[in-house]
């Protein structure tokens, strides 16, 4: 996966992330790092993890300097740290799949918000099991493609086009947006980290099939999505957002699925926009999530 | 369990709560009865279940006539169409019995709010199996017990003070304020639909031991709290009230325990209000709350 | 304005709203004649005004019978009891006449879950003082047509077009999505009660030019929306729905104003929902709100 | 105001925050101060103000040096950067004046949450103009006095009673937990950045008496709290914390002053946490908040 270098303008106004062992001096020989590349520091977070004593940091920067000069300044930080790193220009478009099936409500979402300028995605192809949502994809100038899924080939041919549009299109994000069947362990692997699904979330959890229908018996009060990094163990990836919404008992299930929807629609496009921002780091099972 | 007279003033505000089968003609003939009882309703609310086919309703009603004129009036009405009905007086305090172990949280936020005069409930015992929470009740001039569960005999003798006090004081609610002993099936079966308990409540949910260590593992996002009857399905019994708050990477497990403790304390006080106010409802599983 | 006849289908499901000096008996005589049309009430809510001593009540009704047999059985109580009322059948589309200027956050929420099938409401024409919208509306299938505001006279002409507009397509309700011109208050007399506009909502508020910048200024950490009826008295129309979202520091002025957007959709959605319910009733100055 | 030294253990934990102009240079500064002072950042946050062109820090650092060392290892920094700076210990309990009148809801949240080890402050008087939170502050076993405010003279004699009790308990905060006095100008003066109030919040605002009963005509649907610090501008000073909850037309004016109250509560109590752990900073007219 490549990075086109940020445009030379006077300014660069670049995003570094990283992770290392945490241990005295990091943020001072970064900074340092960040002064000898004639960088300002104009945001900055960072966390220590207590549980696996991981130190994660998020710097903006703005320098006159290219991308050249900038990692050749923080070269020797980054080795002498054995930090895991990456540099970015603020703002860049990142380059989504995005996977659906026949519901429109998250994909609506995410081309909406791409266009008004709210998501800095660049989405070169929605790629569905069904043919239901070409027009919408079509109104909003996205390409489309439908491949049904019906069969084990059929499934397995599927799974070759994502990998394909992957490398085509130097995809960097794997969205599914209410796709509907589940990916094979081996392609869970490949987009480890890079794939990010939504589903809905109640209290307490619900086994099984149709679980609005047994949120409605269950008289829940609460309902609600998570997003989270797509693994082969389904549904348990690793959170990077949730929301919740109140309901009362005159909800039939019907009611229940349209309320969770926008949650689901809302919490979706809000883990892809902190992630397109470089906000989303890896601790383990958990996110550290920079807001 | 015995529900005295409304004191006799020139207006009696009355509340009444029924459930039936659902047929054409219930609201018509109970508003006639009310109308007969020379009442005005100042508050109505009703609900039909789908899924179960019954009716629910509350009313709240002002009339000059005393609880024998009231009940001389409904009965025909409550014979014919088969219901099971309750008539109180609005804001008479609840007598409730408070079971508590040895957290403060619960407690206090009861004992402050029945004194602040926002929530209706007469408690005429706090009944712990600890004795550390002594001096909070004693602040606000409720009778304390503590006897100590430690094997099957003291908790058997502990369970037995129990159905003893709900005896001795008429209790009509029992409120599992954090007691972390669970109740025996006979327990929760001889006080089926009058007792309240308290839990946290996770997205997703987490089985066994620590659920707040196993939710910072998980780096949960948010964390809430679930008030439901008690059953001998431990945790399952019918929902009443929940609530969930967000929370981040950077909290602490001890962290999460001390911002559940909040959502716990004004879940189950919810809860509490809206039963001492006859406003919860069973509709097999699920709960009819008419806010 | 006319309402259509339901289809005579084997059930009807009517929704009735009345409103009319509260005073006992009034339950008891329209529940009486919806007995007598046949009626089963499947929703009912009311509300006692004690501010203005006036009797609010919302029934959903299923009956075998048309309009005609429905209206001869309640037209006595109406009569008798003075009632301001209204009778519609369940889910009909309500004709709404859209009102924009560039902004497209909201006009596409309308046009997403009125397509979506989440809001009964038929959008016969989206009229805009700009027309960069077209494309957005013409996407969904709603006409679309722009009319310049410039001065005092293509101001007046562009007001004639939403009365000949209201007339033409039989409008019953007129949304502000927002519509950057303020109304005539002749025109804000001519749609009192059934027009809504949407605005930014701020603790504490702010007047005059730039809000979000003044709130920026100010360090709010609360931004919202307000949907309410337009009145004359500019952004003080009775209130049917607020939200608000938490910001921090860190926000900038346009980060704020794309915020307070997402607000604006979903609350103004939300009113645009309710009214064509027939759920928002007004008392005075306030609204009733039978969710 | 003098701030003890830290007990020498084998590891100190400080907060180190502060202001300066911005420029670039300033984290390498100060993170090369921290790493000869042998200290390892396990907290940090920072903010440049794009509209006032300063640089905000805070820091939590781990040391095995007293005081003495690390204020010679940061002096050169704090000199050439011209900071404002302010070092403590994590942890250490806020010496906290608070005043009240008559109503026991914001000194309860704070006393209970004091005393439950969640707010880390040391409160050794509750100043109140009435008497009635005596055995409140009895049972909390905080000093309790009162000194009733009925004309000039009595008012001043309060304030004087103010002042002399920050010099003689060397306090760092003053809480206005609903004191219903207006501080006067000098008084403000003197605490000013040191003295935080709570107010109610509506949208839209209201001047005058009774807001709660304005609100209730106007029909809001939102009530909330707003925490901010005391200046001689009434209810006008940098906004700490703010929050809302949601109520509806049935909510009678009394009804609402409760449901505010339980918002005042839980936002007094949190804009006092944050700053008693250093997490407010004052940039001009808006706090910086790192939470």
């Amino acid at each position: 996966m490549t990075i086109p270098n940020a445009p030379r303008e006077h300014h660069n106004h670049w995003v570094l992330t990283f992770v290392c062992a945490d241990r005295p001096g990091i943020v001072h020989a970064i900074s340092g790092a960040i002064v000898s590349a004639r960088g300002n520091i104009t945001e900055s977070q960072q966390f220590s993890s207590a549980d696996t004593g991981r130190f994660f940091m998020r710097l903006q920067v703005e320098s006159p300097g290219d991308r050249a000069e900038f990692e050749a300044a923080i070269g020797p930080v980054t080795s002498t740290y054995e930090m895991a790193w990456r540099l970015d220009v603020v703002g860049r478009p990142l380059r989504t799949l995005v996977l659906a099936s026949t519901a429109a409500h998250c994909v609506n979402d995410l081309l909406f918000r791409q266009r008004a300028g709210q998501l800095s995605v660049d989405i070169p192809l929605v790629l569905s099991n069904h043919g239901s949502l070409r027009d919408l994809a079509s109104f909003y100038g996205v390409p489309f493609e439908s491949l049904p899924v019906t069969d084990a080939a059929s499934k397995a041919a599927f799974e070759k086009r994502i990998l394909d549009a992957v490398d085509e299109f130097d995809i960097e994000l794997v969205v599914l947006a209410r796709y509907m069947q589940i990916l094979s362990p081996e392609l869970c692997e490949r987009l480890a980290g890079r794939a990010i699904n939504i589903h809905h979330s109640f209290l307490p959890g619900f086994k099984g099939a149709n679980p609005y229908r047994q949120a409605h018996a269950r008289g829940v009060k609460l309902i609600g999505a998570t997003a989270h990094f797509v693994t082969s163990d389904l549904d348990e990836g690793p959170i990077i957002e949730q929301n919740v919404v109140r309901v009362d008992h005159s909800r039939s299930a019907s009611e229940l699925v349209a309320i969770g929807q926008d949650e689901e629609s809302r919490t979706l496009t809000q883990a892809v926009k902190w992630f397109a921002e470089d906000r989303v780091l890896l601790d383990g099972a958990r996110t550290i999530i920079f807001k």
